[in-house]
């Protein structure tokens, strides 16, 4: 496998209001340095330098957020920041992603990263996806990271294993039996008991010309608008026709609208400290705890209380005999919200938007 | 009654750290605007002027607040904001007072008023007070005027009624029998049941030389004490005086030094919506609040939320799931607590001491 024909596609088009109030309309989480002093699209990317080069990096964002993107990212050439029109989901994403490295390199093998994802273990992240990446080098098949479970967690869409149809270097590469949305509690856990289950990472591999196949056959329409914009690259009417066609483009994910459907998907375990950290509870899940259950990030005094989380990089935040508390503070905004509720945060935004209170959105 | 021989004597020496973050050492709870506009001090002066003309309107208070008082209070003649050079307690900052006030006019009643308390029923408040003027002009009682009780406060000092020892303008004048400290909840109880308790106000009422009399007998070391500094007064040597008397005396309460070993304390009941408002548990009782108990002052967005409060002038806070939370919020801190638990706020303010972060006292 020679470096230089592996390219990194980063997905960074999440509006992220999960994350509010420190996730704005022009700050989504993937802009946000919320696990260290870097920002998680910056990590990301750093993360995946091992393995591809600056100029093999192409990260996909909206129009709101490019020069954002620019900024944080500067060793990325220019034209490998593109840009949708509009937000239509991850296949219209990938497949604009797959025609500027297909154009490139038609032998080129893409991984295909979320931008806002945690992973703890980053030596082990690489070396799973070398051992993906040669499968997706190959052949025709779609390849897809399936991530060892810890727990029955309905916030994440699963991936069955099939048949082990060989092994590389010391791993089972599995056949994709079946791809499931998020489940319930229930089913959840069912997964987990039956072994055969891994969480969706989200992180897919393939050749270009794999994937531009497989959108062809099983969403026509996207392959139709994927190549009137291709016969625009490069002229004046580019920008024109790609934003006419994004406009009329059906929103669809990548797993439901090509991976649920092909037969041809090999799932490669991973086990790498990997969280899609949705929310201020996975958050709070990824942190160093007090004695008492509690994380502090920034300035807090917490006086008898329990399991709670203190994310207030300015002011002073003081805790008196709460538990289970998620605090966040941002330059004009307080949430406080019970640990297991932050996945309606989007109630907030909600009544912000009904409200036209524009300033905190 | 002659109203030019009633004076008012406000007690303004708190510091007041139950209300942090809103107070702070340099601003002590009657700095504070928490009821309305107006700041609690203003309040508590607007509030007797229909029996106390403005020139016989003392304050007393400490160095650190003497200016900020007399900003608030422009109508109050300068000579009457009166600086105790360190608090010694009630008992030495009304002794300080009646000098001053027995100086002036030696037949006064002085009217003893806290700076920092809630009346809601400004009209029937004035119509006890002058009842208890009355009786206190009348000879040489001490008047205490005590709260018809509406729980089992264990938050405030109790008097005990003993006989009836007089009727004035329809109202029972009682004899007090015993005063009580803050009790326990059972004893709180019993206090109740019998019918026979009401709350101790912190209001007083007295002649001049009634009081200096009753300090003379049961406090003689506060009446030396005061003797020196009322030799001092008018002189150069005022000011150096007051400060050396007033470091050697004893910090004693009014209720413990005089009002529980006089045999001559007379029992004015009153009803007419008293709080002291120690902390913000108090203050949430006397707010109005929605169909789900919670209320909001400032800026809150309240989702699936229950028997909370929100003191947000500056940010927006939103609750999501949670219950029984006090939250206020100011320009540098958030203090998050149980209700119920905001007596413990001092554990912050004793935190922030230890840690030297004096920006937050």
């Amino acid at each position: 496998m020679v470096r230089k024909t592996i390219y990194a596609v980063i997905m960074a088009g999440g509006k992220g209001t999960r994350f509010w109030p420190r996730s704005r309309r022009k700050k989504p989480k993937h802009l946000l340095e919320i696990f260290s002093g870097k920002t998680i699209l910056r990590e990301t990317v750093d993360r995946i330098k091992p393995l591809v080069s600056d100029e093999n990096i192409y990260v996909v964002t909206g129009r709101g957020h490019a020069n954002e993107v620019r900024r944080q990212l500067p060793e990325i050439p220019e034209p490998h920041i593109l840009i949708e029109p509009v937000g239509r989901n991850t296949a219209p994403c990938i497949g604009l992603a797959a025609l500027h490295v297909h154009m490139r390199d038609p032998e080129g093998v893409m991984v295909v990263l979320p931008s806002d994802h945690f992973i703890s273990n980053e030596k082990e992240f690489i070396r799973v996806l070398s051992i993906a990446v040669r499968m997706a080098a190959r052949g025709s098949a779609l390849v897809t990271v399936g991530v060892t479970p810890t727990g029955p967690e309905t916030g994440y869409g699963y991936v069955e294993k099939g048949e082990i149809l060989t092994r590389f270097k010391k791993e089972d590469i599995y056949q994709a039996k079946s791809f499931r949305e998020k489940p319930d509690l229930k089913k959840a856990k069912a997964f987990i008991r039956s072994g055969r289950f891994l969480w969706n990472s989200g992180i897919f591999l393939w050749k270009t010309s794999t994937i531009l196949d497989a959108i062809k056959v099983f969403l026509p329409d996207l392959h139709e608008g994927l190549r009137k914009i291709e016969e625009a690259l490069d002229t004046r009417r580019e920008k024109d026709v790609l934003q006419k066609t994004y406009r009329r483009i059906a929103p669809v994910s990548i797993d439901y609208g090509v991976m649920e459907k092909s037969g041809e998907v090999l799932v490669v375990k991973g086990k790498f400290g990997w969280s899609d950290v949705g929310n201020w509870d996975a958050l709070w899940e990824l942190l160093e705890k007090d004695a008492k259950g509690n994380a502090v990030i920034g300035q807090g005094i917490v006086v008898d209380s329990r399991r709670s989380f203190v994310y207030s990089p300015d002011k002073l935040v003081a805790l008196i005999d709460v538990e289970d508390l998620i605090v966040v503070e941002t330059k004009d905004s307080v949430l406080i919200c019970k640990r297991g509720s932050s996945q309606h945060v989007r109630k907030i935004v909600d009544i912000l938007e009904k409200r036209k209170l524009k300033k905190y959105l």
